[in-house]
């Protein structure tokens, strides 16, 4: 085998309108070297995340970002042939953030018994080893006294121990850490032990998703989306979805649903007129989401503004909500993108997920979803689905091949993932809201 | 498959002395840590030349770098599936050079038949496409006056073009490059085209061959052994060919070989020496090589000095020039180190050839040579090889894996191939010899 032997086989992934993404790809792929000038100069004014998960929807006619996720999961079902290249961009990201770092501090999330999450997190901790670092997991969890040793379905073992506070440095018993990397998304927002640290903490912890708004972070997208589609001249609706936000909600009692009807009705006539622009004989849809908060609970999939009104106590309730308990106030309205790629017979929903670690795309899957509809969220709370590793690498394009060929649509999802970054890294610049307490 | 899979098949090479190197393995596998911290710390002492390949010769008992090529060719020949590690690290280190740079001008050999060699040209052409850079090819050619296309066996297509120097620039037509990618080795010395220029060289003109001294690259080897074998307290004979040089040469009327003879005599013991300490049953000999210049010609295995006063005239001939037709007058009398791993039934001699481009590991192949013995050199002109590309990376070693299991053998490889690089590194900053004029 060498570098000029045929790709390996792609996922057979059909899109059941490739018009104009196929035009989009092509663009891509003609405009490559200028798109990668445009990153780098990009990743030089802001520099990307430590990380990122990217969900993206692709309706053939349109590709779109529809979710960022700063605290990334996952990792376990990513292509265990690309690990290397997640320990060359672990490398490349800690150097730059911290030359002399050594012992690295991981932060996961509370769970113990969420195998599918715990694995992903064995596999982040043997990548940043592999890497070259001492590497131990803190635990948040509030009643964690001695450390605790966990047995993996893969063979592995992963050991919380309890994190201490000595002035403004954390450590763990007999080590003292560098740096600490957050694998928990602060969805009940920021535990005091973590607050005014003198480490360097990443992500910030203001990328919390209890600070974090979708609403900032898909503002910032719609700015670079802007940019980006001026320099490959392509429409930026091809890449972005289309959003509103209105003022406070109270899903319980009614309030501000005039405001989120309104915007409901608003937003689909704009999509609509996209759809007759392209011909797409589709009908509109909207998602409805907490501004704050990751994925939902509070996520709602709507077609007219009249479903609204009609919701019932429990779906009520449901959006009343987000994962950490907290109560949603502010929603965001956005442009439902259609999921027209799908996999196996019968055809199950398929929707990819890109990993990037610094600002190097090392690898993606995608989510398959035998249950779920094509205008339906596949990221929901106890949600399965089965995950089908990338075969391709996102940074092997072949001007040889069709555009819409494997190698080339998986570079499409790099570039529209890297977009997303470069929004997430804009996002990190801005001002905190001043309604939420910064860590 | 998931990153937890088992890891692909390795190469069954068979190492049949496999104690010392075991051990030396095993040391290597639980200082990973401190030894991935000891090469950060390196780098940013000395940045690490823009690409190199590195040539080792395994015995089982002993791991060395036997030679270090600042121009390496033979990227065609590393296994596809790590053509994304390269595209990476190519950014990387574009990225820390010459962070705007755009338009890259690739000089490589002046071959246009030896098909291997273009092919790799093609492949490091791909590899800059990919990460992104316009790459245009200009070659050192002395008659080409237009632009010259060249179909390879792939079935992809190489243009040479004709290099303009405007002032103290280099171009193409209709070409202005950031930044001059060297692969050319420069044998024949610096031609003046590239003398003096404003724009950015890499690798710079000093290291091309004509003017580098492999005992200067060995002295530095052999100094950063001693440091790191400090660090992983082992033997640093283990990882470091033992090396003498004399003064004059003159192969044709005999001038200096008696200093020659003696210096072989003396190596010769301290072989012996060490050959006892660790109970090795084989004898112990001696390469001797050109100190400047590539590969040989000039390269002459020896057992006992009574060898050199036995040369005939042909073989008097073939060490008085190298590649480029120089004159050898300075040799450096190397301890050989037998290869030991071999391929295929029956048995073929394979020795592991290292890739890195910046301070990335990012793969290798063996060159696997049915027609050749344990001790004998095997990167000569118009050798045939056959390539056998690694299997993995050679950055995911598995503690859970025996010490010489594939993954763990491939990190000892590119730990080994570090160190050469670190000290092809350190002999960039050393001052230029006098008696050869600078480019």
């Amino acid at each position: 085998m060498n570098f000029s032997d045929v790709y390996p086989a792609v996922p057979c992934l059909t899109t059941a309108l490739s018009g104009p993404l196929e035009h989009l790809e092509a663009h891509l792929l003609s405009r490559q070297t200028e798109i990668e000038r445009w990153f780098r100069q990009q990743w030089q004014i802001t520099p990307a995340p430590f990380y990122a998960s990217v969900d993206l929807r692709n309706a053939g006619f349109k590709l779109a970002e529809v979710d960022t996720n700063l605290f990334p999961a996952g990792f376990n079902n990513l292509n265990s042939a690309f690990l290397p290249l997640c320990v060359h961009a672990v490398q490349s990201a800690i150097e730059r953030l911290h030359e002399t770092a050594n012992r690295i501090l991981l932060i996961p999330e509370n769970h113990t018994r969420n195998q599918f999450y715990l694995e992903s997190v064995a596999t982040l901790v043997d990548i940043l080893q592999k890497a070259g670092y001492e590497v131990r997991i803190g635990s948040l969890l509030p009643d964690l006294t001695s450390p605790l040793s966990l047995n993996l379905p893969s063979g592995r073992i992963i050991h919380l121990e309890p994190i201490h506070r000595q002035d403004s440095y954390l450590k763990l018993s007999q080590f003292h850490p560098c740096l600490i990397i957050l694998n928990n998304d602060l969805s009940n927002g920021c535990p005091p032990i973590l607050e005014q640290l003198a480490q360097l903490v990443v992500p910030p912890l203001s990328m919390g998703w209890s600070t974090r708004l979708k609403s900032n972070h898909f503002s910032c997208y719609t700015a670079v989306t802007q940019e980006f589609s001026q320099l490959i001249q392509a429409d930026p609706w091809l890449i972005d979805p289309l959003f509103r936000n209105c003022g406070e909600i109270n899903f319980m009692n009614n309030e501000g649903e005039e405001c989120l009807r309104d915007n409901i009705s608003s937003l689909l006539t704009a999509i609509e007129q996209k759809y007759r622009e392209y011909e797409i004989p589709h009908r509109p849809f909207i998602i409805v989401k907490a501004d704050a908060g990751t994925y939902g609970m509070g996520v709602l999939t709507v077609h007219s503004p009249d479903e609204i009104r009609a919701l019932n106590r429990k779906q009520r309730t449901k959006m009343a909500t987000t994962k950490g308990g907290q109560e949603i106030r502010q929603v965001i309205i956005q442009e439902g993108v259609y999921t027209f790629e799908t996999w196996g017979n019968p055809p199950a929903v398929a929707e990819p997920v890109v990993y990037l670690i610094d600002h190097f795309v090392v690898g993606g899957f995608y989510r398959v979803h035998k249950g779920r509809g094509i205008n339906e969220n596949l990221n929901a709370p106890g949600m399965h689905f089965e995950p089908l590793a990338f075969a391709n690498s996102c940074m092997n394009p072949d001007q040889h091949l069709a555009p819409d060929a494997g190698p080339n649509r998986f570079y499409a999802y790099g570039v529209v993932a890297r977009l997303a970054l470069l929004a997430a890294a804009r996002e990190m610049t801005l001002p905190l809201p001043v309604t939420k307490s910064p860590c």
